[in-house]
């Protein structure tokens, strides 16, 4: 048992994250030892810090956008060695023989995904804590490994913010010859415009406010298109094959619905409430258009992608903080005052 | 102008359908003269007749599941002649340019085809009228070959009920292997079951209430599942592959969601509100699965989804009326008490 591991904790829904210690499980023989250096800030955290999706078991040590180094491996593993650089996302764990973890999309583990922090070892039933802490024990299966070629402070976000936007942009086939919008501007809105940009869409930014049309071609962004301002959004009527809504707040999504072409989609990655107000069904119909959703991505398709980056030259853009002003990175993240994501420099635990 | 074509019409909203002559236009060189035989009675024909959508343009003549003669041709019609079977479905033109119409899908032209009743001729912007009447002139393009094997009575309501539930099924490639349920037993459901059948999969019927088990067994269904019993309802979690929902109403949409697999696909075909209860986005991201629309089917696949019934021997159970009793079949139809479809013989009005 790994004693006195330091790390910061939410204990509870109305109290800030501030200092934790607890003790670790042990390494088994198929699990890596991780010191962690890096560790992104998704709004995920957030959520589930203050209990907004009712489902925290505290304390909650957040954080599953980890960049470490490898300490130890345990005698099993064969694919990783002490001084690795490797990342850790939203998922240590699943049960790796239902249909879905077959095909490796264990995000969509039937039995549930075992999650980076605020869910249970499979074996021990003990709880996982995430990356605001010195170091992660994972399985190996679920570690990823980080290219030479990518910067580890700017690749933390990709563990999550970059898989959750490549992961769709890939399975609906978004390429060349395509018009992709992406809708919001945040740590995965400005991923999915690099993303769409590096696969060859012609790309448009939805903003709802204006004074973001550099930033957007900046990230990959052709067009931004004012979503408060009829008289642009029926400019785009029909426009688009694709649509990534980023969105992690409940809001219209009927107006995109008209920029759709004939069998076009729109996607969500970041509401999981009900769609209120009502989806339009007669939209759908009328131009034999869906509305889906999907959930970051597998683990292989996880390494693809952050091998995608160090090919193309892509990471996230980040604002470096110390762990202590974690709270004041969740207020500013609520203001969408952030370009684009926080990230820990875990080296700040001291 | 051909004077006097005897029909029946709505005349306002709370009006019957009742005894209405008119005038029609003249045949044009492309087009094609059509005593009808027999006309299907749809749920749009009762929607728009008491102006349900707020558009109807009165008087509504109604009917868009057509059989009939052909009695004459324009000088440059080359596929038609005299005495041929032909049908009429949902549409009588469309702009024949636009993107959609090039892939022949004409009920997605983007100017708006023009629908066989209660839509203006795109030339002389006549009113246009649908099947409950002795005749109809229609452009050569939106007529339809109705082979010899189809007995003519039932194969009328192919023309919407059947081609709206087909396109679908094609489109999104239902067949052997998967596991497909239709929501709703009435003129669509009863289709979608043979057809769904027909295609190979395994097909399972969604009901309110029980009783409906010989009958969806018979039409092609190998399982009825209780939509309102909780315990049926969990035991098919995660089983379908595509769901095709016909109910033209509003309903809960996300205990059927619950029903899909992974990367399900939920269509709609019957309701045109806005989805309320609304859906879960939650249930959309963890299963990556889609809710989606279709629009009837173009022509081509009409002609196709016609010949696939003749070498199928896929029909619509129908009940023969004559016109004076269509206000009443709407009164049945309401209260779904019809199996499954009220076809009128135009012979009946003398």
């Amino acid at each position: 048992m790994a004693l006195n591991i330091r790390g910061y904790a939410a204990q509870s829904a109305t109290s800030p994250v501030a200092p934790f210690t607890f003790n670790r499980r042990d390494l088994r023989a198929n699990d890596v030892d991780i010191d962690i250096l890096y560790c992104g800030v998704c709004h995920t955290d957030l959520h589930v810090a203050r209990n907004e999706w009712g489902n925290a078991r505290y304390p909650v040590v957040p954080g599953h956008e980890i960049i470490g180094r490898v300490k130890a491996v345990g005698s099993d593993v064969r694919n990783f060695k002490a001084g690795d650089l490797v990342g850790v996302g939203c998922m240590v764990d699943s049960c790796q023989h239902c249909a879905p973890c077959q095909q490796g999309l264990e995000q969509y583990c039937l039995e549930g995904s075992t999650l980076t922090y605020n869910s249970l070892d499979r074996q021990d039933k003990s709880p996982t804590y995430g990356g605001y802490s010195q170091s992660i024990v994972v399985r190996e299966q679920f570690v990823l490994r980080v290219p030479d070629q990518l910067d580890p402070k700017s690749a933390a976000p990709l563990l999550c913010a970059g898989i959750t936007t490549y992961s769709p942009l890939k399975h609906w086939k978004v390429g060349l010859g395509q018009k992709v919008a992406v809708v919001g501007l945040g740590g995965l809105g400005h991923m999915a415009l690099k993303f769409a940009h590096a696969m060859g869409a012609d790309v448009t930014l939805f903003s709802r406010s204006p004074g973001k049309e550099q930033e957007a071609r900046r990230l990959g962004a052709e067009h931004v298109v004012i979503s408060t301002d009829a008289d642009q959004m029926k400019a785009v009527t029909g426009q688009f094959d694709f649509i990534l809504d980023t969105v992690p707040h409940q809001h219209d999504l009927n107006p995109y619905l008209a920029t759709l072409k004939l069998d076009g989609q729109l996607v969500l990655v970041g509401l999981l409430e009900p769609i209120d107000p009502p989806l339009a069904a007669g939209a759908l119909v009328r131009k034999r258009i869906s509305v889906g959703g999907s959930l970051i991505g597998g683990i292989a398709e996880t390494q693809e992608m952050l091998d995608y980056c160090a090919d193309k030259g892509i990471t996230c853009d980040v604002e470096m903080i110390n762990i202590e002003d974690v709270n004041t990175a969740y207020d500013r993240m609520l203001k969408s005052d952030v370009r684009y994501r926080f990230v820990i420099d875990i080296a700040s635990l001291g």
